[in-house]
């Protein structure tokens, strides 16, 4: 005999383990199923999906470590911290504390289905089909067992995983997407990486500081072409000055990789032929959306021209009863996105009207200076013929950030030129992630530039820096 | 013949120099009085005040540095960051960059003085008289040379000073305030600390994390008795696992030094005499407002009880076109509600109408982790009755903070029980002072817990715990 479920929730990644707290949480029974075991050594599924085991979470425990052993390295003399000989780093022991945060948080996610009486159905989900207003949706088993669960609503929540390139193998040894890039166990002396997104971004920064030089190559012709471009000129700066290395506007062409390292043939700007060789390449060309192995024709779920799941504004699937949520369905592939949507649907199932303002949703790039926005950028509220005023204020001028030693960067806050509405926060600096906060339940609350400017704001801190954007917009900083 | 000015201000502190700079912005013509030197060589007045020359920036730096310092000996190893033998300190490089840091701001202001138009005076401001609707104030250089000015509005911003007991002696070496403290030339062996306020618990930490061995003396029965009960309790569990030493509820006996160092008697909370030896002795029982010189008889200007300059709610004295801001009048003694006041009087002097809400300014103690809180603690709201719900979420379930090894404290948001308005949030944990920012702009704007818990925060990112403390106010948790 089948069981029988209110919500089945395919994919235990964020969006997914958080749809299904929350569905638990309002009263309906629940299941999560997740068969991907990462490196888990038993096999066994784990669950947090991507972000947790190879993405946001352990890229964030290397970019901590990275970042102590620059301190190290190149900022501690000027503190008057003296060392005898330089910091050497011990790669296998970095790799441990990372794994054992996310074991911690794996764990700790099985711990919430307990307390939230979540059954856990571990395997891949599939669909079978539906019959009177039940779905049905087949898990298969490591072992190769199968199980038919039924559900009144079953949420799609399977994420994405790395796009590779056809003519380039990733073996996640010496050429590696975002999983082998965060479990090299050394330093490479030369690395590589294609393309400069995100997870280029980060990972480039977490092995260069840890002492390989490093060489992007982006297909783009414009450096992080999502950000505004004040802030992207600044990165490419910044990151530059730190020993980066970027070749923009590239076309990629052979990539050989034999014991000695890759070498990855490639068109620059120009059109003239190059050659870059490492000992390591990244390959983090973006990222595709998980359908394959549901059998999305047994029921017969629509996708986008893209891949993506086909969705309404309320995340459902053209098909009754069931949703999707995150990284399988088009918008920014962001683990809070995926999060709210998994909140906002279980909330909609029991009949509550819930509202995602996606543009409300923040961005973050967790490199060193961080970068973080929400709202719109300079270049798109101009394409689309918006009156605006803008104002930026630098962490140069704050006291806070001088005693850092974290300087770099700034605010650019961007205000309706008439109605001084906040239409985006665009950072660059010490602490964008979490100094956006402010500017995201600012503009929830549909703020005025000159709000923020009047707001207190503690000193000294670094959140004054977004005061004096704000006052910036109306062209009267007081520190400045 | 006397210079005459729109508006005069008399000290540029935080409160003094921003109000000057507004006022010059708002095109009323402006003069500044500065005469205290600090530590300048040349014995030339220094802008900035207490708090860039020896409060919140300087200790800032030194905050930074020795948390560097403390990083490379206690938590290098955990990130397999190895170190041939333990870092050591520089301290002559330490003060040296920080006193960089201080030098540049208050060079700064010098620019931001003559960028607006602001004229400096140097010398110490004292009140002669009023006549024809005009306030004159006589200033007295280093030189002992005087000069009067006249101004149509004289805004007092003097300042407090560190409080000193009658039968100890601060020389700045031996026995110290925060400016000797600042300025220790090596790391005491043993400090003695009289006083568990904000600064003691700051400049203990700094001298703690290079080496000392801190006790801290404090009068009252309760530790950091205007926080939030929970985080004062927190606090004092986490302090005393970093190694600072607590004695609270004693009184301060006699208290000797010589070259050995100091020996400071007292009765401990159980009325037994002890006796506390140490190296070095920081006495850092409050401040005091600075009042005594400004000849304020002259003018009439009215003192509180307790010494503070008496103003009504828009910072007006008692003397018509005489303002007073800052720590010399009542309220909290916090830089950024300075500058709130200076902003505010000199738009009132141009008939605007500002509004401070005194409830919505934060307090920030920079220890680590740091404390911060906006709004009204349990204990306040119990006692006055009102019903309340709170929500507390600890960063030892955020992924960001594990990253960071800086899983300690938690946030607390309260509401009120029927209408779930924020009525406090109290932090302590890691960047709590930057993470204060958002809970002020939500207090501003009246929001509910429930608006916070519905906004998109970034993941993984430390204003989560936000987020989840806004939903534990309603006992809807996601991560724990």
């Amino acid at each position: 005999m089948s069981q029988n479920f209110d919500v089945v929730v395919i994919g235990a990644g964020p969006g997914g383990y958080i749809a299904a707290i929350r569905a638990a949480q309002l009263g309906l029974s629940t299941a999560c199923i997740e068969g991907e075991a990462y490196a888990d050594p038993k096999g066994e599924p784990r669950l947090g999906g991507t972000c947790l085991n190879v993405g946001c979470i352990p890229s964030k425990a290397l970019l901590a470590s990275s970042h102590m052993f620059e301190d190290a390295n190149s900022h501690f003399a000027g503190h008057g911290i003296e060392l005898k000989s330089p910091a050497t780093i011990d790669v296998a022991a970095m790799q441990a504390r990372k794994n054992g945060i996310v074991d911690k948080m794996t764990k700790g996610i099985e711990f919430l289905f307990r307390k939230n009486k979540v059954t856990l159905l571990k395997g891949f989900g599939a669909f079978v089909g539906q019959a009177d207003g039940l779905t049905q949706v087949q898990i298969t088993a490591k072992d190769g067992s199968t199980q038919i669960v039924s559900a009144k609503n079953v949420i799609i929540a399977t994420g994405s995983q790395a796009r590779h390139l056809p003519n380039i193998a990733v073996d996640n040894v010496t050429i590696a997407d975002n999983e082998g890039a965060l479990a090299f166990t050394e330093v490479p002396k030369k690395l590589g990486v294609i393309g400069a997104g995100v997870i280029g971004l980060e990972l480039g920064s977490v092995w260069r500081r840890l002492g390989a030089q490093v060489t992007v190559l982006e297909a783009m012709p414009a450096f992080l072409g999502a950000a505004d471009g004040a802030v992207a000129k600044e990165a490419k700066k910044l990151f530059e000055k730190q020993g980066l290395k970027f070749e923009l506007g590239v076309s990629i062409g052979d990539v050989k990789s034999d014991k000695k390292g890759v070498t990855v043939a490639y068109k620059d700007a120009s059109g003239a032929a190059q050659t870059l060789s490492c000992d390591k390449l990244i390959v983090s060309v973006g990222r595709t959306p998980n359908t394959a192995s549901l059998n999305l024709d047994a029921v017969g779920v629509k996708l986008t021209e893209r891949g993506f799941i086909e969705v309404n504004h309320d995340c459902m699937t053209n098909v009754a009863g069931i949703w999707a949520i995150g990284d399988v369905i088009p918008g920014p592939m962001l683990a809070h996105k995926a999060e709210d949507e998994g909140v906002a649907v279980a909330e909609r199932i029991v009949g509550q009207k819930p509202h995602i303002d996606y543009n409300c949703i923040p961005w973050v790039i967790y490199t060193s200076p961080e970068i973080a926005w929400v709202g719109q950028t300079e270049e798109a509220l101009k394409a689309a013929g918006r009156e605006i005023k803008t104002g930026q204020f630098p962490f140069m001028a704050n006291g806070r950030a001088l005693g850092m030693d974290a300087a770099d960067g700034f605010v650019k806050m961007i205000a309706d030129a008439q109605t001084d509405e906040i239409l985006g926060v665009h950072i660059i600096g010490v602490g964008a992630s979490d100094l956006i906060a402010e500017a995201v339940v600012a503009m929830e609350f549909k703020a005025a530039a000159e709000d923020i400017a009047r707001i207190c704001h503690p000193h000294p801190s670094l959140s004054e820096v977004m005061r004096e954007a704000a006052l910036a917009v109306d062209k009267r900083t007081l520190n400045m």
